[in-house]
């Protein structure tokens, strides 16, 4: 069989640390059941900065177009924070490859572990047995790309402009993916917008219960997007999937991932269209940041980059078994007692390990 | 002295019941303290669509403008819910009342009590002593208003466009309130924003940053708003004074109130221009909804309305003295252990009551 080729950028702060952990696991993937991977490293954010002057240089997206998949880490740290907006990391590097790849599919699941919910900021009661939501969040629409987009003078005055702008096809397409993916899970998607204010939000609507229409075994809701920053703290275990535009989403993934209680251990994935054989090229990368006061200590928690590798073997190598077992893999080692930092909260029976030690075990556990 | 006119909107829901316990409070006030006021009832919202068919009749609107102040109670309901969104009665009536009297800068005070951290859905030990945070919110400009505001075809397909735009002077006014209110404070102002992605954003911490010079005395720290919405949970005590634009302060300030654990508590004030003598027009309203569920039943948590109220008198009629003694009141009454349900746990020392009830506790106090 061919092998798969995967472009790592591990990016800046704690990226690197974490993608060595994730690079072992597929390798012992490769070993256990068999497919092969040609993994090509490639600078960005603010390495490539330093190094090239740009964040995402030719090279690096020469090799992500041939690739099948981009395994990231992260981007950024206070060392580029001056630069001109443009140019910095996230914004030179993340939304390019965004927008050139066309990937407007971004799922983040937020999973709170029911061994893990000392580490959630919310009220044990509340989240008692933990949760698991999935965030679908359009990625290439609305605010973040919309034209115009300007700042300067305008009637005599200095104004800035951004537009939110979605064309029906937009919406169509990632309520289908929010749909099926409630499917997999537990038939719930919940719609959020600001239909009392926006036109967009009055289109997301109208449009998002169209598509349910195609669904029938789905139950649909709607939130508005400040009623929602709400609930998801006082009830989360009542939401499966959480259908949101761009912007909404990026603050309400964020919101959940800190309700998960759990940065280090969630993973995302940003998806293209798909392609024959149901396999879409995408982004995967961790939810969190750099975390630049951790980085190079060796504590940082790899499991949210090991569990985007594992998304990437099953969205863009069509691996679910494989995909699985890595995340059942996480899922025991967690179990007996083993913890990071960022989750280690001295109870008995666990265990305080380094990013390394958490690596080694997971690919144990394989 | 003259009567000093307030227009009193109840609107719908719980909003007439905790409206009366307001009035009696008021009534106190004069009794106590001097100063007479000349009520004026008007209908708002549903009530006012069932009686007149619009949510903001033209009389309703004359009082107003006849008027030092509006007190609100709150608008909206299932009943009205497929109505075409601009005759609903929050567009209907809320967003015209803030356009028209250039209502621009809409405190909203996020106060979790000492002795209510329980009814908080964030863990103890991340709120134990309470916590004060005032979000002051740009309410006339960016996306809500902003033209233009379209829905319908475009290039062959349904498509929807708002617009973000804000003129710097828009910018620098509501800086100027966050930064006079946080020297009453504790110094501290967090600017949001999403500097990284839009073009308000970069204006926006750039005007902020200008406007910070005259307050020397004030701190500003900047945050994205994805970044806020994960660190306003996980440490509410670090913020004091929250500045927004007004999407991101929809979404922050819910979010800041469910933090508080006590919707039922929380006061808020929209204000237009200064006047004379420093004070300002101004409509003040809880921050809750119209809670339709317990509407009726005599047990909805009046402090917010009466908290309004106090906000009116301070900054509308200039009545500090007034002002504080409502406030006060209130505290003592919670250390005194009386609960409405929403924030009953049934502790020791605590007994449960009605609307009625905590209003005549508050009366008494006073
Ligand atoms: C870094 C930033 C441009 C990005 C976004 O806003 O999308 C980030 O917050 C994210 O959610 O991936
Ligand atoms: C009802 C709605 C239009 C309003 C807003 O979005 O401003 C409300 O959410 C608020 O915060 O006062």
């Amino acid at each position: 069989a061919k092998a798969h080729k995967i472009a790592v950028l591990a990016g800046d702060g704690i990226g690197p640390e974490v993608m060595a952990e994730a690079r072992k696991v597929l390798a012992r993937v490769s070993e256990k059941f068999g497919p092969q991977f040609e993994f090509k490293e490639e600078l960005v954010g603010g390495a490539a900065i330093d190094a090239k002057g740009k964040a995402l240089p030719a090279d690096t997206l020469a090799t992500c177009e041939a690739s099948d998949a981009i395994l990231f880490g992260s981007v950024g740290g206070p060392k580029w924070e001056k630069l001109p907006p443009n140019e910095q990391p996230e914004r030179g590097a993340l939304l390019p490859l965004r927008k050139h790849f066309g990937l407007f599919a971004n799922l983040r699941p937020s999973i709170c572990y029911p061994s893990l919910t000392h580490a959630s900021p919310v009220k044990e009661e509340l989240i008692a047995g933990g949760f698991d939501v999935l965030c679908v969040r359009e990625l290439t629409g609305g605010l973040y790309f919309g034209q115009p987009k300007f700042r300067g003078e305008k009637d005599g005055e200095e104004t800035a402009i951004d537009t939110m702008i979605y064309k029906k096809s937009e919406i169509v397409r990632i309520a289908h993916v929010a749909f099926k993916a409630a499917q997999g899970r537990r038939k719930h998607v919940t719609s959020i917008d600001k239909a009392n204010v926006l036109e967009n939000g009055l289109l997301w609507r109208a449009t998002v219960e169209e598509v349910a229409k195609d669904y029938p075994d789905v139950k649909l809701s709607h939130l508005y997007v400040d009623n929602a920053a709400m609930q998801l703290i006082k009830q989360p275990r009542n939401f499966d999937t959480v259908l949101c535009e761009n912007l909404f989403g990026d603050i309400l993934s964020d919101e959940m991932a800190m309700i998960a209680g759990s940065l280090g251990m969630l993973a995302s994935a940003s998806l293209g269209k798909a392609k024959e054989g149901g396999l879409y090229f995408g982004l995967f990368e961790p939810s969190g940041g750099t975390a630049p006061d951790i980085a190079g200590k060796g504590i940082a928690n790899p499991i949210a980059q090991i569990l985007s590798a594992a998304l990437l073997l099953r969205f863009s190598l069509g691996l679910e078994k494989e995909a699985a077992a890595i995340e059942t893999a996480v899922r025991h080692v967690i179990d007996r007692g083993l913890r990071t930092g960022d989750i280690y909260s001295g109870a008995d029976d666990t265990r305080k390990v380094g990013t390394a030690e958490m690596g080694d075990a997971i690919v144990a556990e394989l």
